[in-house]
């Protein structure tokens, strides 16, 4: 491992960061919110300096490795950090509840500890919004594209820490491509945001949800949430771009280009778009009866299936008065996820295509012993790596969410709360079921579980190997 | 497919079943039971007759594929006729309650739709729990050993049919290597039954309990179940006896042939071990509290803790009161099940310990890229075939429990009863948390969760590419 590439690159990460408190700052300070003022100050001077001095050290080439213990210690860094001004704000009991709060921010899961978010000051609230807009697309790809790094380098990093299979390039550059991605993240943010003040919403909360709905983050400014505008056309306006944010950005790119056709071909978006049409229909069927009209029907079955699959995780209603069936429904979605390369979290969909399709060649190789039966995806064949991968991943997945489960129990809540708690942290949904559903908050858990469930929501959005290849680090170094 | 292989193999089947019913009736008629000997004729007789005409039909060559199709019907034409004399002893509510109490007892899940079990006739009770026994060591297995087959034949047969990611021969031929193994299962039984009468059980009490103990499967003759004897004797003997069925029995013939170096090589036996150890140590320090002295406490988490792991799903405690850590590691051991080429069900030991291994290649070579890494068990390279089908295996697995929870919720149950009641069925265990608990039964689900249950215990004990071989053959058929 090359350490001082490493460290080079974790410094450009602090003085980013330190960059994205000041806005937020300013916030504080054009609010007359002193204190937390100094909360951020005591976050960003250090996190400056010391990201200046690490800068300084010269790193160089970058190995696949590198890349994954970048990405992996960077994430652990920007939360340490930004949890500063969350506990200096004296609203959360602990350092380690402040921490989860913005693990959940960063990762986007949308998962909080607090009972009512709305005490917290303009520029906290700001920023603890604003974490999951940084973090729905990626840190790193954000800091490549302010400060250019070799494309090599950055082809290490983009691998890390975007999410999904596989990760291509739009152009041959890699700092233009993230660049391409964050003006078309940036303008569904904008173009959400200017919608909801349309619909009546102040300019602050605007901003605070659209940050929450493109990142598919899901935290609420307030515990009402998005209930406290009562606005129909908000929801179906939030439920439209969440699911927007639930699709590869890629195909944005390609529908700039013109190449619609192209976008059309695209399985995992059929297969996405197919999932979703499918759980509204058995979600509406089943609580009708509880809602009586077919409109409010269909707008609240749409909102929450787009809340869970894209792993926002904003809630309109308290899904856990829902039939079981709906229940499971959502519990099943929370395991889907959204697209590859998107915002979203969770197993997404075309993993599970491809695990599918491996299955299908799997029982076709029995039938046909003699063929070789290659999987294909969007007709095109899928290398072996890529399927070698998303196996292992599958499997790592169901270990690490048993072992999770296992250890969170000591806490000595229910199995239900358990489990979806791991779901819906791993996944980087936000609500689970029982005791952590949409109306109730993490707080039922004491420090350490808090502390367990950020590394899972760290793990969770990572995808597994970055955090592995930490921790492997010491053991196989030569 | 060769149809008419298919055809003459189910025909075997067919003759076997009627004979395996036989004592049965007989044990009806000795204790005058004369309406059950009827219902058993009425399973005998056409069950012969079919199976005679079938076994006319000439066939020829067997391919893989045709071993699992045979190996699906086989298990499937065994339940719809094993349920006949169950269904007409007049104890079940329908038909369908009674396939899903024979299916359970073929596939050693030892799930019971009956309050009281006890209410049976010795005969249906002798064949209810015999059922476990055969299931366990496999049907045609059974049906190699009576019927020798071309060595090719029997290898495909067993290669659907024995659980867990490899299988191998212990001898050439493959009737002589059935032969072995259910010479050691019925050494085991029989001693079991000794032990269990010397320490006091009636002789057909210790018989039904040897066949459920051997075949890991669970069925008690009374409500009471293993508690009527009042014995900690008892319990601890039949704690020892669900652990040695856990083990893959070739190891047993290598001790009878005096290879116990290679024994103690075998990494999975090693892990299993580990495993068991470390789940009674923390369930001991767990209960601790609630049983006031080491002796029990380390008797009742022994108990438990080898009826879950091996998928037996005895019970002599309700668990459901236990601390939720513990109960979370009997969930966490039912996922796990017991190791390869035993009479247990669940993903099994070796088949994680692949998994493992594959996940710690899969980071090493991201170190190393260039460097190729083989996986190892037993210091045997695992092959790439082997590799790839343990990690379908668990994609299937994943899907399959999900999407099952999710149909069975249609019943309006609970998430953590319907999570664990389609756990304890696919893993062949039993008792599950919450609705289905070890002091509770699957009576709470409708006739038509019933079937679908029973088709995922059938699905779980053929370990998943059977059954769908078997639903594939129109589409695929040439």
């Amino acid at each position: 491992m090359n350490k001082k590439t490493v460290i080079n690159n974790l410094g450009k990460i602090m003085l980013v960061e330190a960059a994205l408190m000041l806005p937020a700052m300013l916030i504080s300070l054009g609010y007359g919110e002193m204190s937390d003022v100094l909360g951020f100050l005591a976050a960003i001077v250090p996190s400056a300096i010391i990201g200046l001095l690490c800068t300084r050290v010269k790193g160089s080439k970058m190995s696949p490795r590198d890349g994954y213990v970048i990405v992996a210690s960077a994430w652990i860094i920007i939360s340490l950090i930004g949890a500063i001004p969350l506990f200096l704000s004296g609203h959360f009991s602990s350092y380690i509840s402040a921490l989860f709060e913005i693990v959940s921010g960063f990762t986007t899961t949308g998962a909080s500890v607090m009972d009512e978010p709305g005490v917290l000051g303009h520029g906290v609230q700001f920023f603890r919004c604003f974490s999951h807009w940084v973090g729905g697309m990626g840190v790193l790809v954000f800091v490549l594209m302010l400060i250019p790094t070799g494309n090599d380098s950055s082809m290490h990093l983009v691998r890390a820490e975007v999410p999904g299979p596989t990760s291509g390039k739009l152009v041959p550059k890699m700092s233009q491509t993230s660049r391409i991605l964050y003006s078309i993240y940036a303008g569904i943010t904008l173009a959400l945001a200017i919608i909801l003040m349309i619909l009546g919403m102040p300019i602050f909360d605007a901003f605070c949800y659209a940050f929450g709905t493109a990142g598919t983050g899901g935290f609420g400014i307030t515990s009402a949430g998005i209930t406290a505008y009562n606005s129909k056309a908000i929801e179906i306006v939030i439920s439209i771009f969440m699911l927007m944010c639930g699709i590869n950005f890629n195909l944005y790119y390609l529908i700039l280009l013109g190449k619609i056709k192209e976008v059309f071909k695209a399985e995992e978006l059929k297969v996405y778009f197919g999932i979703v049409i499918a759980a509204i229909t058995m979600i509406s069927f089943n609580i009708f009866s509880l809602i009586g009209n077919v409109g409010d029907t269909l707008r609240v079955s749409l909102f929450q299936v787009a809340s869970i699959v894209t792993t926002t995780g904003f809630a309109t209603a308290d899904f856990t008065t829902w039939p079981e069936f709906s229940q499971h429904i959502l519990v099943l979605l929370m395991v889907i996820g959204g697209c590859a390369g998107s915002t979203a979290g969770g197993l997404k969909v075309s993993r599970l295509l491809i695990l599918w399709k491996s299955f299908i060649a799997e029982i076709k190789s029995i039938i046909n012993p003699k063929q070789i039966i290659k999987v294909r995806v969007n007709k095109e064949v899928v290398s072996e790596k890529t399927l070698r991968s998303s196996r292992i991943y599958i499997a790592a997945y169901l270990i690490i969410i048993c072992l999770s489960t296992l250890v969170i129990s000591l806490n000595e809540l229910d199995f239900t709360t358990n489990l979806t708690a791991v779901l819906a942290c791993f996944n980087n949904i936000g609500p689970g079921l029982a005791k952590v559903g949409p109306m109730a908050n993490y707080s039922v858990y004491s420090d350490w579980a808090k502390g367990l469930l950020s590394v899972i929501m760290l793990t969770g959005r990572l995808e597994i190997f970055p955090m592995f290849l930490l921790f492997a680090k010491s053991a196989h170094d030569k």
